[in-house]
């Protein structure tokens, strides 16, 4: 799993004048993305300095999914527009990618005359996936079974406006000015071909906000995002295919941070299964402790409620392929005009999984029969992606498309796109 | 103007394990207050470590007016139950100093659950206003005159959704989970006096991600913030009361990007009368150069268009009263559904001046009958508050009222409130 590991700092570039630190940039960043794989892991902003901090756009897989989680988030879908064949998806994605490419290294898009919005990629990532309406269109033998989407749940309360859509941009950044720039410009770069149908906006903790090392809370008050694959090994189990390939399921989900609120903290800590201060298991010490779901207390009650978030999450011992990456970002918007209820918050909820459908969809549906945290959030929004292979490699392009292709690198999707008709 | 210069890098406490760095940060904090004034300048973020990085909650003046902008702008309005009285504003305002004092050196405010929460403020400031009808309630002869309410403009296209509320907290922060739970927080203590009547949430450049000394950029690319009051001297002229307290008045202005980046890069210029590359007036080589508004080019003409933004809102020569604090926010919001146009987008405009009518009223009617710049903005929002002194002093409260008051500290408006009636 080369190429993996490629966050680059600039220190050195900070105090440059622009335009030589943006250069600086890109050229560092060529060296970065062979850098040693397994030096992230996917948990605390750093504390190195911001200012020239970018990460390499081109890789085996894409950038924006081990890449530690940056404070912002704008999860765009988009929907084709009428007409657009094939061949306007590929030509989409040759200048999507072209684009990304060089916004993620503070280089200016070629359509853009905003040169200075682009000096401080500020870790800024840009991840396509496709909807199975790319597939239909550019490749329909090429469709993943699974994007046919996450079956329905009983507790589900989708609204039609979260749903799935043909393409989506994870765009991340830990500025969020640079965060709002990079959806603008790729917003206006793909408007002859596609459309936003939503638009997400999410936070984690600012880069730099928290000790290093530590895993941030979500609005719950909780440690999330303690039990994720760390490893090489780990993300080519779990997250990887061999081609580089991967999916993204999002699921918007609504927290009654009212209600939870009027919990004790004790009970708080029942509901998942560990404790709020440090995140460790009820039965252990420390965040990272293994769970003991066998243990009991004096009266010979589990310490560990079968029900618990944790316990009806973890995958189960014959099914160890039930694991996935979450990298998920809090929202937190006014109440409805008229409602008593203090906020509109919740979760964008991420997962990142080589099969959906293997991986993702049995947790979910475990967690939708009995999750003590079910009485307090509410699925509101889901949509599952391909996520194309990363970038690195020259196209594999057949002779006849070779002209459209702009600088001979690779565009998102070119495996599967290169090869349909049209 | 003592104790307006506080903010506090407390790097020491940045591995400290949380609690310990909790009370570090208010020890150190108290220490801040009385930091030399005048180091602070109100532009870019700055490059020292985030992590245990205060602004001192007491002083003279409320903090987050001289606070240099932070990345993240939560601006909640309020209004008043039915029912509420003049000693139900001083219990709210007693509960809320207290409270927001507490969360600004992060120590758990009595009513919360969650003191892993408020462990690392990141410069939170949490800035309270008053409008009209707390006066009425609860001090009316002391209402400033130009509390009645911005004039309407020709060119307003207000909407009642952004108008006139009761009270106002501008919570800030460089950590947008910080400022999350602060706003939560606020709103939840505040539960039984007051509701939430509209939130504007905003953003800057996160801390550290544009080098030391820049002025940040508004979505248009322009350079925002150059001309602004920076010396004790500034601010006594400008801004701050000789008591401590200062006005806001909030204008909500959407941008119209599409329309904005049609334009090519000379005319930007031009609508404003600085360069777009480094905010320098069109006559002069560095942003901070004086504009040359006689200076006439080859052809006689003028080089500053005298209907640029600039131009327009420069106080005249007789009226150098005319000039304020300005501490803008972007907003970037997904499109309306079913509209044509890539994003809703624009400035949450914040001017802060001892005087509205005296010294930005006239301003504003300048930029409304001839600016350039009107043709890409709208505004739709307006409201106006008064800011109450710093909390720095004890409170001079009436002996009736004493027994009402927490720990001795001072809370917002006690100068005015406590000599009301009820
Ligand atoms: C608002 C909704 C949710 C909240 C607040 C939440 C919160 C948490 C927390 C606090 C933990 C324990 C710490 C950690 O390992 O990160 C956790 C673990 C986990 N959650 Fe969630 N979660 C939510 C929804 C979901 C959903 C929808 C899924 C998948 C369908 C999921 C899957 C998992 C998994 C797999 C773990 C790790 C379990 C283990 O192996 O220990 N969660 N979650
Ligand atoms: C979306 C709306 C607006 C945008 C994009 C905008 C942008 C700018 C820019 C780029 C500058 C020059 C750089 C600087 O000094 O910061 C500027 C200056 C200024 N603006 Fe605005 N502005 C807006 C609205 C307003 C409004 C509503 C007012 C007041 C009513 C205002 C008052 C001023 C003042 C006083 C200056 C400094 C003028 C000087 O003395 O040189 N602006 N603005």
């Amino acid at each position: 799993m080369p190429g993996v590991s490629r966050r680059g700092f600039l220190a050195g570039a900070a105090g440059a004048a622009g335009a030589a630190g943006a250069a600086w940039t890109s050229m560092l960043l060529a060296g970065c993305d062979d850098a040693p794989a397994g030096e992230e892991s996917n948990s605390a902003p750093n504390n190195e300095p911001l200012t020239g901090a970018a990460v390499a756009f081109d890789g085996a897989t894409q950038a924006g999914i081990r890449t530690p989680t940056q404070a912002h988030l704008n999860l765009a879908a988009f929907n084709l527009r009428d007409g657009v064949d094939a061949a306007g998806v590929r030509r989409l994605m040759r200048l999507w990618t072209e684009d990304a490419r060089a916004l993620a290294s503070g280089r200016n898009p070629l359509s853009s005359l905003e040169p200075e919005m682009v000096e401080w990629p500020a870790n800024l990532t840009i991840t396509c996936g496709f909807g199975p309406r790319v597939f239909a269109l550019a490749a329909p033998d090429a469709a993943p079974a699974w994007l046919g989407g996450i079956p329905a749940m009983r507790r589900d309360a989708l609204r039609p406006e979260w749903g799935q859509s043909d393409l989506v941009l994870q765009i991340c950044a830990d500025d969020p000015v640079m965060c709002a720039w990079a959806l603008r410009h790729m917003t206006r770069a793909g408007v002859d071909y596609a459309r936003i149908a939503w638009l997400q906006q999410g936070f984690m903790n600012a880069y730099g906000s928290i000790p290093k090392g530590r895993t941030p809370r979500n609005l719950f008050g909780q440690v999330d995002g303690t039990v994720n694959p760390s490893t090489d090994d780990d993300f080519a189990q779990q997250v990887f295919n061999p081609d580089g390939s991967s999916s993204l399921v999002v699921r918007r989900i609504a927290m009654d941070l009212d209600g939870w609120e009027r919990l004790d903290r004790a009970s708080r800590e029942q509901v998942v299964g560990r404790r709020l201060d440090d995140g460790a298991p009820l039965t252990g010490h420390d965040e990272h402790d293994a769970p003991d779901l066998s243990a009991r207390d004096e009266f010979g009650l589990p310490v560990i409620d079968p029900n618990s978030h944790m316990a009806r999450a973890m995958p189960p011992a014959d099914h160890p392929e039930q694991r996935f990456l979450r990298r998920p970002y809090n929202y937190n918007l006014p109440p409805a005009p008229g409602s008593e209820s203090l906020s509109d918050a919740g979760l964008i909820f991420l997962a990142y999984q080589k099969d959906p459908e293997a991986q993702f969809t049995p947790v979910l549906r475990r967690l939708m029969e009995a999750d003590r945290l079910n009485e307090w959030t509410t699925h509101i929004g889901s949509a599952v992606y391909w996520l194309p292979p990363g970038t690195a490699q020259p196209g594999t392009a057949q002779p006849g498309a070779s002209q459209e292709r702009g600088g001979g690198d690779a565009y998102w999707g070119e495996t599967v796109l290169a090869g349909g008709r049209g």
